[in-house]
């Protein structure tokens, strides 16, 4: 396989898999490759070498994009520190990939995750050809990215951290070492968390997707908490309206699939926590490209 | 008077003076005017003759900018409704001052007042040269208008709205209709009230300067309400580094005259409400343009 100048390697880095793929300046998607279950426990140098393999059996010409879960500094290309890579600490990915591929460092581009799948998703996915959207996934915790005017915005590199929004002071503890950030209430986690203390759905506590079935078919126990988990989530979307006045959201990660039932919830958690007329004309996207935003994101950013 | 090609008049409608002038491409102010307590209870059509006036005496030429409190149709120039102003409804600003003043109606460029004063700011004041920033306004209520790649950032319409994020659920009603919004425990009206009910400063209670000034010189219970009034300011600011990831926030308003006594506690409520290291960066400025800010800015979009 050989990639040609109009293409770009991306590659996103998960907790679980390494995924990456070939795409088009037209958006076409030439080839695609995963390496699963990487040995993160190997260490850096390792795991770069690995991606560096991926990059290059994808035909990798004179740029790269990649997507790495952690606090970046975007401009150098550093990866920060990463909560879910410990031994991922003050990582120069840009000059070891380059170097790796030889590459010139300029023509490597490194960006989180989560906003390279925000990229991702407008470019060919459910934000396509949107103007101002925020871009979130409902994981083990909860994750965005923000497009503004078209283009990702970051800010000084963390802008779209929608999951510490705090909706309920001094609620729930969280991992930021803060309380009541929304993602200890909506996340697919916090969900299945929630599910499990309410003991639902009965013959199968804790679990979403039977949650969710439950949800779409009866006015019962299971409707009403997953308005409970949308309204809360709703809460967290509030803030979004008031100081960035954008309407449209886009949901992906694996909870997203339980957005019909979560969206009247949503809707309301909104309207509590926003005010004048725009609250109507809000649309509740799902997002469409899975697993791929990442890396087509990535590879969006290196073009 | 008369400008030239390169000079715009900048024009701020506020509730109890109307404020213009003429500024210079490069921020060099020529002329300013004031019309002093309009009687905007004599309809739209007297306040826009009047307006017309203020434009012409400045030697307005081929566009004009102006700043409009309430909520606007950016797009075509209309003012939908103000709060402030109750019988400015469904106002064709753009299209009524063009008609008054033989301008083509794309040359008029009609802004909501938070955000030409935060342009203002940015252009020739205290955000001057920031990339990313809010400007935020200490009134009756909590103003705020968004810099983002240095420019102004108004989403569909109504970005910036700092002052009602909700900070307190189930909190003190707000004339939004909903409750807990910042703007009612950090706006200067808020703070006055609070003043009040706490019988404070003891010597004159309610004056806000008095407090100010007596929380700056010992350490006591004006110094004390300064910090808690300033911590829910902060609150308010904690989604902003979230969502935004943006350092920067400059303060205008008669209130931003406090901004050091406040300041501790502003640092407080971000901290409480957000996490990282990014709180660290974060710089609190003032606001320097004073009541020149919105017309200032007004000018500036008309370039």
């Amino acid at each position: 396989m050989s990639g040609t100048a109009a293409e770009r390697v991306g590659i996103d880095v998960g907790g679980s898999a390494i995924k990456a793929g070939r795409v088009g300046a037209d958006g076409s998607v030439h080839a695609k490759q995963n390496w699963d279950a990487p040995h993160f426990d190997r260490g850096p140098a390792h795991v770069l070498d690995g991606i560096a393999e991926l990059a290059r059996s994808l035909g990798v010409r004179d740029a790269l994009g990649i997507g790495v879960p952690g606090l970046l500094d975007r401009a150098r290309g550093f990866l920060i520190e990463s909560p879910n890579l410990p031994n991922f600490k003050a990582l120069d990915v840009r000059g070891e990939l380059a170097r790796r591929l030889g590459l010139d460092p300029a023509r490597v581009h490194v960006e989180n995750d989560a906003n390279a799948a925000a990229v991702g998703e407008q470019w060919l996915g459910g934000a396509r050809g949107e103007r101002d959207a925020l871009v979130l996934t409902l994981g083990t915790g909860i994750g965005g990215g923000l497009i503004l005017n078209g283009e990702l915005f970051a800010g000084e590199g963390m802008a779209g951290e929608v999951g510490h929004v705090v909706i309920a002071p001094g609620g729930r503890a969280c991992g930021c070492g803060r309380a009541g950030c929304v993602e200890q209430y909506a996340s697919a986690t916090a969900a299945r968390r929630r599910a499990l203390e309410a003991g639902l759905p009965k013959d199968a506590p804790g679990d979403l997707k039977r949650l969710t079935e439950l949800a779409r078919t009866a006015d019962g126990a299971e409707r009403a908490l997953c308005f409970e988990v949308g309204r809360d989530l709703g809460r967290g979307l509030g803030p979004v309206l008031c100081l960035l006045d954008i309407r449209c959201f886009v949901f992906g990660g694996g909870f997203s699939a339980a957005l019909d039932v979560l969206e009247p919830g949503i809707r309301a958690g909104i309207e509590e926590r926003s005010y004048g007329e725009r609250q109507h004309s809000v649309r509740l996207l799902r997002a469409t490209l899975g697993p791929k935003a990442g890396w087509i994101g990535a590879a969006k950013l290196a073009f």
